[in-house]
């Protein structure tokens, strides 16, 4: 039966060893009295709330659903009772800012936390999930007064936030938002002044629910005479109770019925005249929300990392379980009876060795990015803020689009490691499909990640962030010396960092001559850094394991393990970066329209 | 919304002129009358009663599932109406033979049939999806009076069959089943004698329902002092209600949750010394069953398509009609406002074809290998009969792979077009996702299809049948001449012929020495010959598509329609035939134990 138990070491293996985060932690003074011992600490109570609390809940809470009534939408049944756990312990405020009540710890670790909290219950996390992204919004754009009066209440989650963006006409394309903000009593549209919130919003996760006394919305909105498009979008705050203990005109007309996260309340919203108060500039909204959407990508990124690490540990249990004619070949020393473990078949060792090499990549990928989100965010040098600031806008939208597709397609291939059974409820793999679907979706699809990357993060500043982070991973080649053990990874590392910035090149030439050029190959050319980028992870996890200093922590993997799926990767999964290459490269491929 | 309509035009296209399917026919005598009006006439119809009494059960039949009671099977509103008219419009007996009351017309129309049914609602189709499989064991292995009694209500679909295989611990390795027949009154096993059947069975398709007023069930089942393993399985014939109208002691006993095809009881079967009669020869059940698995496999290749169809045309009307952002480039002509077709879209048009490429190829090759199937049973010539034989043999894990793969990695891909209404029920798609996973696991997985190819269909007479094929094909090579217009279609083919042989090649080299290596590279094999296959598709339908006496026929799509998606097929799809070559011929990659 499917089941989730927080990998704990493994991430405490990446994080402390393989990354060495402690000594990342020793140079940013926010995090000085932090070591591997308070990360694990803070790593196994997350773990506990997730595989104890959480992921009971899950699989009940899918075949629940929410219930909506005209006054109110109901979770399944115990998601109440986990959010208040939740809150008690704490986990809301891990990242934030201990003057605003938080435990001041890093994203890093804020990360880890919610690639546990999906992977138990996917649906119960998108309550919680946009909570630090409104914290951020709030910390950095409200005016004093508004801060005041919601920042501690979302900080600590007492109070639950949403962000409403879409509307029907308006989804990948935000200039097309229509709800309107008008200033009251005529006063002039200002940061913080009062105004009347009149539209429709669709896809508002946890717009209504019963978790929180009050809900505090974010919405993208539009002021009398704003210019048109993106350029005339503001943000203002609506809460579902006003100070005065009144009910605000803001109501959830139905919830959708959905392919998976049926335990999360996607509501469709109206507000009549709702009372609400602008937050940063007047026609400055999409920047406030950017920052609040950035946040959102890494955490949805990291939602297809649970997914991908929930599939993976599934499939392998299952696996060895799970017994089904002879193999060609037995495990040295085995022996069997009339059926082996499927998992010593080939093409179930192929799978479950694709899963796991997939996870370890990401993971690694994952915290190498939160990693550089915190020296971003608190390094006390500018330039190393400013250096990793580059590095982490490169790294987001790949972050997104190449864990949520990983998650997403690793479920599905895991889905066939049951057979039959893969496709019955009760065995759960088939849930982890269809949750992981939505992530490649929203907070920008990840075709919108890929222009994102190629447009904003190589065109826009000539390839400069994009040469900066290669030469980062670059140094990886050298520490590898031409191979490990057999393995040539530092030789394969440079084959693909040289392939990347190939298709760079041609990009940045091509780009001038024929426009629509790098928006038909931006697919490709994401996942074509993202195979450099798995084979850069895939390079250090090696290196680490053979590191007779670096052994794998107490009740983890054996270094011999991490080594398999790491030399899986290279070998097997690095080819398919070929096709990227050879799509980007191949510029006079016709893409008629019919 | 999503909807459905049949693609008569197209299937008219690829049969009458890119296949030639009436030159075909004018060579059996079983087919002397049929021409291309008749075929025509027959798809039409079969295309309303999809279209009309199908589809519209799709939906809510999904919303509604099945009910389970200890006394019957309830199947959603208008399944059994849909049922009764598909029987009253003589469809099952498509392809029997008249003698047995059918309409002795071809596999290939009977093929085109199952891709519509499955198109408008896959979860109905199940029900008669194994009428023809049960036909084709009854008529060849049946003893007479078995025959007389059950051949043409089943021919005629008046009773509905179904396919007792599975077990608890026996899925893929059928030579676990443990379900026992024993003969009454101690007669001696023999072909047809009546005999008790004991034990369990699960995943059993239509195992009851209120379709059809009684049920043959055939049953994978093992006699006493029988060998162990897949020799020792006996096939057997248990009907619900037994010759005397008495209930049979064959019971349901629950349904499966799943995640998709919800509107198909998927049974808990028991059988409770259940009266039956052995069906061939004691301790051949398996050959037996094969003929119906082997019918079967095709059918299920043919879901695929149908689900392929299905997602393409509908993210292809979709993309017409939502606007969103401006397009970077727009249609020669062509004027927008504020936001333009998502069609338009680079990302979307390199989506939408890549649907419309892989549905064109897999429908040509769909009905190149239901072409080969009436000659290897209809030809006049036993050579020819053979020959044709062997490339069915080889063809049909390939389609079972390779369309039901493609079917839900594409619907999976459309999804992605719908943006965020992707994800919701009411638009459909995620339905066509969540239905047409079951299709790479049922009837055997697709990576037991590879095994097939490989060892039983390359590795088993020494490439003899797949080099005969590749010859076959290359005639494209020569047909189609250095290009086609612009584009090197035969050059393209011929690369891919050459890599299939090299690969080939390989297998037959490496096998001896390492007999586990030919099993870790399986997959890959099958999608390497599937994509030398997709190639010659787009050759021969680009041919076809710039001969002026093959103009498209009226109402489908233009010439100029068919070869933007062959080209698109040609240059960005046949890229990936290079990662599986090259995962096939790098014998010494590692594939270890964990």
């Amino acid at each position: 039966m499917w089941e989730y138990r927080p990998p704990v070491a493994d991430m405490l293996y990446l994080m402390t060893q393989v990354l060495d985060a402690p000594a990342s932690w020793s140079e940013l003074p926010a995090f000085e009295g932090l070591d591997a011992d308070t990360a694990r600490e803070v790593l196994e109570q997350a773990g506990r709330f997730a595989a104890d609390v959480l992921a009971p809940t899950n699989a009940p809470g899918d075949l629940a659903g929410c219930t909506w009534s005209p006054e109110s939408v109901t979770t399944p049944a115990g998601f109440p009772q986990a959010y208040r756990a939740f809150v008690d312990g704490g986990w809301p405020a891990l990242a934030c800012a201990p003057e605003a009540g938080g435990q001041g710890l890093p994203q890093l670790l804020n990360a880890a936390l919610y690639e546990m909290l999906t992977a138990a219950n996917h649906a119960w996390t998108m309550y919680p999930g946009l909570l630090h992204g409104a914290y951020e919004v709030l910390l950095h754009h409200a005016v004093p007064e508004l801060r005041e009066r919601y920042l501690q209440k979302v900080a600590s989650g007492e109070w639950l936030a949403t962000m409403n963006l879409t509307e029907p006409q308006a989804g990948s394309d935000l200039g097309l938002v229509r709800t309107k903000a008008e200033p009251v009593e005529g006063a002039a549209a200002a940061n913080g002044v009062p105004v009347r919130l009149s539209g429709n919003k669709i896809f508002i996760s946890g717009g209504d629910h019963d978790l929180t006394d009050n809900i505090v919305h974010l919405v993208l909105c539009r002021l009398p005479d704003a210019p048109p498009g993106t350029k005339g979008l503001s943000l203002a705050i609506a809460p579902k109770f006003l100070p005065d203990g009144s009910r605000n005109a803001v109501f959830c007309d139905g919830i959708e019925k959905k392919m998976g996260i049926k335990g999360s309340a996607t509501c469709q919203m109206r507000f009549e005249q709702a009372q609400g108060w602008l937050v940063g500039e007047p026609n400055r909204g999409l920047a406030a929300m950017f920052l609040m959407m950035n946040a959102a990508r890494l955490h949805v990124g990291m939602q297809g990392l649970g997914h991908l690490e929930a599939a993976t540990q599934n499939a392998w249990r299952y696996a060895a379980e799970r017994v089904q004619m002879r193999a060609a070949r037995r495990p040295p020393g085995a022996t069997g009876g009339a059926a082996d473990p499927i998992a010593w078949h080939p093409a179930m060792r192929r799978t479950l060795l694709t899963l796991q090499a997939r996870t370890d990549a990401c993971r690694t990928l994952a915290y190498f990015t939160a990693m550089l989100l915190d020296e971003s965010e608190q390094h006390p040098i500018p330039q190393r803020r400013e250096s990793a600031a580059q590095a982490v806008s490169f790294l987001t939208p790949i972050a997104k689009a190449l864990f949520t597709e990983l998650g997403h397609r690793s479920a599905d291939e895991a889905l066939q490691v049951w057979g039959g059974y893969g496709f019955v409820h009760e065995f759960g793999i088939e849930q982890t499909v269809r949750d992981s679907r939505i992530a490649l979706i929203y907070e920008g699809t990840n075709e919108i990640q890929a222009i994102d990357l190629v447009m904003r993060k190589v065109l826009d500043d000539g390839g400069q962030r994009s040469r900066a982070l290669r030469a980062r991973l670059k140094e990886e080649c050298q520490a590898c010396g031409a191979t490990l053990g057999t393995v040539p990874y530092g030789h394969a590392l440079a084959a693909q960092l040289n392939l990347w910035s190939r298709a760079e090149e041609a990009l940045l030439d091509g780009a001038a001559a024929d426009p629509e050029w790098p928006l038909r190959v931006a697919d490709d050319f994401l996942m074509l850094v993202s195979h450099a980028l798995m084979a850069w992870a895939w390079a250090r996890i090696a290196r680490s394991a053979l590191d007779p200093a670096l052994a794998p922590v107490a009740g983890g993997r054996s270094a011999l393990q991490w080594l398999a799926a790491a030399q899986f990767g290279q070998e097997w999964l690095l080819p398919q970066a070929q096709v990227h290459a050879a799509r980007v490269l191949q510029r006079d491929a016709a893409l008629p329209f019919v």
